[in-house]
């Protein structure tokens, strides 16, 4: 079985950053939204028919994938098909290479995998913090709103948790490591979290 | 200001094994309960008392420390005198040396101190099997009586932080790092964790 590492973060935690780093130094393979949506429309779909999907999915979709329900609308049957679809392409690569996830409930659809979990985490100050230098140069929004987008992303990260029948999105219990980024410079944290998890799957062998 | 590792532990998880050994590969002072119950005997109180007095706080002791109440009995009143006392100690030693502290919610005590806490946890079979493994040669115990004493153990440390103000024990909001141990060899994780702390007291400098 390959090594996988899953990242599941708040938004604006550094999480993707962390791991994309842990990736590159690890020389495993690295899979986030944007990657994957990429394979997906390989598969013939449409991009923005891709993104409105996944608004579909955090606003109204039915708690329950691969389950009929009488009243699906034509366009919820085809974002449970798109749903079912990325979780087949997302079992294909973790079957192919050592790989870094980052978000789509990764850690709950490899459940059955060699996965090691992370949550990444920090203060609220840290992640405006993290926003602001993020941003783009046009892009001025208050600490006000840059919060507001924080829990909106946060709300919907849960909701796709929710999609695979988990509420314990956040919750230690679930992940092998959490990390409050909140203090570190996210490169800086790399040497060791690539440690922690070389020492698990050896461990695990 | 000196710097201070605080380990806050679910029974059974190898948070003070992770303690001792953080503090001996780190060079720092390590304090646990036993160590600082030493400490408060040398200010004349009687080993058993100490004992009693936590056992109190445990069960039925206000949620409310260094303020009056009319109704205190003069065993309560001395089970403050001593907390307030246990606090002053703890406070006075975070002062002097680099440090670990292992449990006595220390992570809220010295809140205002250059702290990194660490949460340790563990799945159920994981805690299990290490309090079997440290059981004494003549203590048989089935899996039933150890998970009924690992869980009345948490409750009365997360009664002890209430002591202190704070409902959120085990909450990672709460703490730098929280890690799950299952699967784990302690000594293992020590020089990944080791690091992460002195990247952590180097970038707040």
């Amino acid at each position: 079985m390959k090594n996988i590492i899953t990242i599941t973060r708040e938004f604006g935690s550094g999480g993707r950053e962390l791991g994309k780093r842990l990736a590159e130094s690890l020389g495993y393979k690295y899979y986030d939204k944007d990657i994957i949506s990429r394979i997906i429309q390989k598969c013939g779909y449409d991009k923005r028919y891709i993104k409105s999907i996944d608004k579909i999915s955090n606003d109204d979709f039915p708690y329950t994938v691969c389950r009929s329900f009488s009243l699906y609308s034509s366009h919820q049957k085809q974002a449970t098909d798109l749903l079912v679809l990325e979780q087949k392409i997302i079992k294909e690569l973790a079957t192919k290479n050592n790989c870094v996830f980052v978000g789509r409930s990764t850690d709950l659809i490899l459940r059955n995998y060699n996965c090691f979990n992370i949550f990444v985490y920090a203060n609220t100050e840290s992640k405006i913090a993290r926003c602001k230098e993020k941003a783009q140069k046009n892009e001025i929004n208050s600490d006000k709103e840059i919060l507001k987008n924080i829990k909106l992303i946060d709300k919907s990260r849960k909701k796709h948790n929710l999609l695979l029948g988990s509420d314990g999105w956040g919750q230690k219990e679930n992940y092998n490591l959490c990390i409050n980024t909140t203090g570190f410079e996210i490169k800086s944290l790399v040497p060791s979290i690539e440690n922690v998890t070389k020492i698990y799957f050896e461990e695990k062998k």
